[in-house]
């Protein structure tokens, strides 16, 4: 299996994937490609005919999208339950997967993921802070419901976990205050070697997208080779 | 089980798993909620925690957000079928699911779902005609690969042709031309009993959803009531 992934230090979307097979074992091959870098367009649309990332390839099977991707891994590899056994518990799951895929539009417009930045305060607003409590509640209820004690929204990890990591990134990034009820989870999910090993990686990038940053001057930034110096 | 749903004439979200169900020809009891009409914040509070229409109650298990109350459906009734059978097909049709549901962003502001309105080059722009083309060439790609001579995406109904009525319905109202490969679907979905039963009862609402029709006077509106005179 081969899965193509954007920028780490930006790309939410490819995280997702990245961190479900990573963090549950299963061997993929990796193929980066420069979000919003010249090429860029030509390159996915070998992959992808939504030219977005994350993609994955399957021998003749080809999966755009990070939630059916990780539907598609879910049904692949049923022995690693990546979604909660639990009939009730997983269409919480899906539930609140979807959700994310399809919500949230203002912490994600205000606070795009930038794994490697730190910047306390940017971007918060009433509607983001409508949007930081909603993703706390869903933590906890998730974990009250159907968590049985363990780290994890649903107990082990699960597709949720991939899918809320991104958010957990930028709580980080903009230093966004989480209730005593939620904060240990995201804590939990930074520490996790897989997440530790993506940060590293994205550090290693020293790309810069302006499309992405719109709130930074970058007076080090080679246009030439779209990296800093 | 229950179905809570929106405004038919509004509600874009709601139309996908209220056809799924009655296009499977599955049993359920329609709760209907006023969008944005006084009380609709506490009274879709009553159903889901994320605030919003669809919300699917089958007994203890409370299912929010259309994609995921149509994963559990499927689940549900599997002998309907209601993803395709075959590996890639379902992955196929998984992807183009998630990408309506994550994406369009142009297509959906421009363009807002409004069954009962004529409003023929509303809303059109460069952008939008990129969300056409991509929508136009989903549907000839699928059934091209996957349709098997079947009129629906996949050859019979699956999740696939819900979570694209919508846009169906929009390219109706606004008049978009379809490049000849893409109408005849379009058509057909339009020409389905189920979906004809949709709009005679958005037709029936009479209500007026400012909110959601942004480019519109109604002189006739009665505030009081938030119905059409």
């Amino acid at each position: 299996m081969k899965l193509v992934i954007g920028n780490k230090n930006y790309s939410s979307w490819s995280l997702r994937p990245w961190l479900l097979l990573t963090q549950a074992g299963i061997p993929f091959e990796e193929i980066n490609v420069r979000l919003f870098h010249e090429g860029f367009a030509a390159e996915i649309a070998r992959y992808s005919p939504a030219g977005k990332v994350p993609v994955l390839v399957d021998g003749d099977v080809t999966v755009w999208d990070s939630l059916a991707i990780c539907e598609y891994v879910a049904e692949r590899f049923p022995e690693r339950q990546l979604w909660p056994a639990d009939r009730a518990a997983r269409a919480y799951a899906r539930a609140i997967c979807a959700e994310m895929h399809s919500g949230f539009g203002d912490l994600r417009s205000q606070m795009p993921m930038n794994v490697t930045a730190v910047l306390p305060g940017m971007g918060w607003n009433v509607a983001v802070q409508r949007d930081v409590d909603r993703v706390a509640r869903i933590w906890t209820d998730a974990r009250e419901r159907h968590g049985a004690g363990g780290p994890f929204l649903f107990g082990q990890f699960s597709i949720a976990d991939a899918f809320y990591a991104p958010v957990v990134s930028r709580f980080a990034t903009y230093g966004v205050h989480l209730p005593d009820a939620a904060k240990p989870y995201a804590d939990f999910i930074l520490s996790l070697p897989s997440m530790q090993q993506w940060v590293e990686a994205a550090r290693a990038e020293r790309d810069f997208v302006a499309a992405d940053e719109p709130y930074r001057t970058a007076p080090d930034w080679d246009a030439a080779s779209g990296t800093v110096r």
